[in-house]
C-alpha cells in the first residue's frame, strides 16, 4: 500500500508479452494507463489552451521544477494555490526533480526543449555536485542555486504535483562505470534524504518517484532497481543514459523494467516517440513523456498512422511542404480532433507561410489527439490480446 | 433596397445624438451595431482559434485583400470554397480592397499590422497609380502586381466575404489639395468599375462598400460623399486621411457622416481606439475596426474599465509589469471571457517572463470579449438612452 493517496492498480496483464493494463489514482483524478504525459515545461504546454487539453483527451501533464524552481519561484506558485489553480489544470499532474535539466545543461548536452537559455553557446551552467547537492547557475539572472534533494522536494511540495520525483544525478553516455556507480549510490542517498523531507513536510496526497540510474551497466541498474523496490517508493521510473541506438535503449529498458517489483508504476523518462511507446509498453511501462509531440508541431509535422501517409512511409507528414498547398483534407480523415473537424492541410499550410502562429496551435491540438487517441488503441488492444494488430497502423516496418 | 442579399436595418435611433442601433443582415448571419470588427489580416486573429473567437460572442471579422491576394492567392481560397470554408468562421465576414496595403506601404508609412515585410526597410513596394489602377512590387516574391478595381473585386469574389469593399486611394496627410481632388475623382470612377465588375461576375450575395475620400477637405468629402450617397452601394465607409490629432479626426468624421445618407451603413476604416468608438458611434458610425485588441494583447497589454485599473487612469494594463508579479485575481473581476474565468494576471505575467506564447493568447482572448461586451453595453445604452452613462466606465477624463 502507498504511503500517499497515490496509488496505483493494475487491471490487466497481457498474456503474449509483459504490457498491462492499469489506472493510477490522483487526488486529481485517475489516469488509464499505459498513457502518454504532455509536457508543459513552464506551466504551460507550448501554444494550446487547457481547454483545448482537455477536449482532445488529455489525462495527465507534466511540468518541470527546474524551470519553475527558477521562474516564477515557487513560493509564487505555492501562493498561488500549487500549479493545478495556477495554470486551471484540474486534472493529474507529474513534475520531474529538476536533476535532468540541470545536469543535462551541465555537461554541456543542452537538452532540446530547453529554450530561453541565456548562457553563451558552451557554457556549462553546472558548476559542482557534491554530497550536498548540484550547485548551478540560473540562465534567468545568473545567480548560484544549490539544487539539494531537501530543495527539489519542497519544491515539488509547493508546486502541488500528483507525481512527484526524487533528485537524482543523470549521467551521460560516456562516462566511466566507476562515476556512473558512485553516482547512483550517492543517488540512493539522495533519494533517501527526498523521502524524508517529503514525509515532514509534505501532505500526504503526492506520489514520490525514485528513478533508476545505473547507466548501461547491468549491475548498476540491479543495484539501483533493488534500491528502488525496497524502499516504499509510490512509483519507480526508468532514466539516465540508455545507450546509443534505440535498440540499445529497448534492451536496457527491457532489462531494467524486468528488475522492478511488478506491482509498480514505471515511468520510463523523456522517451515518448512512437516506436518507442510501441516498443517499451510491452516491457511493462505505464507512462512515457516526450517534449516532441508539440515541438514537432511547431515547426509543420503532424503525426499521422503511417497508412494514411501519401507520401512516405512514416507517422510523420510536414504540412509545410508544397504538396499541401492545395490539400483541402483535413490531417487525417478519422481523427476527431477540433482541427480535423475544422481545418484543412491547405489552411494550416497556408498559416505557415504566412508565419502564423495559429498554425503550430492547431498541429499541436491534433498531435495531442492523436497520441492520446494512439494509447486508447493500445489499451484496448491489451484489453482484446490484438497488440500485433494496431502496431502496424502505427510503426513503419 | 440594396441589390444584394445584404441589407441594414435602423432598429432606433437616439434621442440625444446621432447614435442608432441596427442590424446587418448578411448570408452568413446578422450583426448587431454598433459593433467592432476583429482584424484576421492573413485569414486568422493573430493567435486566437474560431472557437475562442465564437466564445467571446464575436460578431464578425476582417481579412486583408492585400495579404491573401499575395499568400496563398485567391485561387487557393476560391478551390477551397472561399474565406468562410477555409478559415472555418461560418459568421459573418468583411474584406477590404486591398488599397489601404498598396497605398500604406506605398508612400512609406508602412501601416503597422503589416508583419514579415521582406524588402528592405524604407523601399517603396508602390511603384507607381494609374487609371488603370496600382502597380506594386509583392513582399512575398518581388513580382510586380498590378491591382486593379477589377482584380480587387475579383479577389474578393474569390474570397466571398459578405462585406466587400471598392478599390480606392488613400492620399496621406501632407498630400497637395489638388492631388487629393485628383485621386478622390479618380476613386468614384474605380468605384463604378468596382460596381461594374461585381454585378458582372458576384453571385448578389455581397454587399459592396463605398469608401468615401477628400482628406481633410470638406468640398472633396461632400463631393465624395454625394457620389456615394447617388450610387447606389450597400453601405458606405469613411476613409483616408482623418487629419492629425483625435479631435481632427472626430470633426472630420463627424461633418463626413453628416454628409451621408442617414439611411445607409456606415464603416469607420482602421478606426478602434475606446475614446474613438465611444466619439464616434454618437456620430452615427455602425461599425469600426481596428488590429490594436489583439496586437497590444500580444505585447501583454489587457483592456479594462477605467475604474478597474488601479495603476492609471487608463483603459490599458500591463500585465508584465513588477506589480502583477503576485496578483492572484483575474483581470477583470467582472469579465466573463474564458480568460478571466481560469486565470489570474500572476500566471499570465509568469506565462510572459516565460516567453510563452499562451500569455498573448489569454490575453487577446480577454481584449476580444472585453470589446465585444463594451459594444454590447454600447448598444444597450442607445436602448435606455443613457449613452452618458456608461462613457465614463470606459475612457478617462
Amino acid at each position: 500500500m502507498a504511503c500517499s493517496e497515490f496509488d496505483f492498480e493494475i487491471i490487466k496483464k497481457s498474456k503474449s508479452c509483459n504490457a498491462r493494463l492499469g489506472i493510477i489514482h490522483t487526488p486529481h483524478g485517475n489516469v488509464k494507463t499505459p498513457a502518454i504525459i504532455f509536457c508543459g515545461t513552464k506551466a504551460t504546454v507550448k501554444w494550446v489552451t487547457i481547454e483545448h487539453l482537455k477536449q482532445e483527451n488529455t489525462q495527465i501533464i507534466l511540468s518541470n521544477t527546474y524551470h519553475l524552481l527558477l521562474q516564477p519561484g515557487p513560493e509564487i506558485i505555492k501562493k498561488a494555490g500549487g500549479l493545478h489553480e495556477f495554470t486551471g489544470w484540474n486534472g493529474p499532474m507529474f513534475t520531474d526533480s529538476g536533476g535532468y535539466q540541470v545536469f543535462s545543461l551541465g555537461y554541456g548536452g543542452v537538452a532540446a526543449e530547453i529554450k530561453g537559455v541565456r548562457l553563451p553557446k558552451g557554457k556549462k551552467s553546472l558548476l559542482r555536485v557534491t554530497e550536498e547537492g548540484a550547485l548551478f547557475r540560473s540562465y534567468i539572472d545568473g545567480k548560484k542555486v544549490l539544487l539539494t534533494p531537501e530543495l527539489s522536494i519542497q519544491t515539488q511540495i509547493s508546486l502541488g504535483a500528483d507525481i512527484i520525483v526524487c533528485l537524482d544525478e543523470c549521467t551521460p553516455y560516456n562516462t566511466d562505470k566507476m562515476l556512473v556507480s558512485n553516482s547512483m549510490v550517492r543517488n540512493k542517498r539522495w533519494a533517501l534524504r527526498c523521502k524524508d523531507e517529503l514525509e515532514r513536510n509534505g501532505n500526504g496526497k503526492q506520489g514520490l518517484i525514485n528513478v533508476v540510474q545505473g547507466g548501461i551497466y547491468e549491475d548498476l541498474r540491479l543495484e539501483s532497481a533493488e534500491f528502488a523496490n525496497t524502499n516504499n517508493f509510490d512509483g519507480l521510473a526508468i532514466g539516465g543514459s540508455l545507450g546509443k541506438t534505440s535498440d540499445e535503449m529497448y534492451s536496457i529498458v527491457k532489462m531494467t523494467k524486468e528488475m522492478l517489483d511488478e506491482t509498480k508504476y514505471v515511468h520510463l523518462l523523456g522517451i515518448g516517440g512512437i516506436k518507442d511507446i510501441f516498443t517499451c509498453f510491452k516491457y511493462g511501462i505505464d507512462t512515457f513523456d516526450c517534449v516532441s509531440p508539440t515541438r514537432i508541431a511547431r515547426h509543420g509535422i503532424a503525426l499521422v498512422k503511417v497508412k494514411e501517409n501519401k507520401i512516405r512511409n512514416s507517422n510523420q507528414i510536414n504540412i509545410t511542404s508544397a504538396p499541401f498547398t492545395e490539400d483541402f483534407t483535413p490531417i487525417s480523415n478519422e481523427c476527431e480532433c477540433y482541427t480535423c473537424r475544422n481545418f484543412t492541410k491547405a489552411y494550416i499550410h497556408h498559416l505557415f507561410k504566412a508565419k502564423e502562429t495559429l498554425g503550430g496551435q492547431l498541429i499541436s491540438i491534433h498531435n495531442i489527439r492523436f497520441l492520446n487517441t494512439m494509447m486508447e488503441n493500445i489499451r484496448k488492444s491489451i484489453d482484446n490480446e490484438n497488440i500485433d494488430d494496431i502496431e502496424k497502423d502505427y510503426c513503419n516496418e
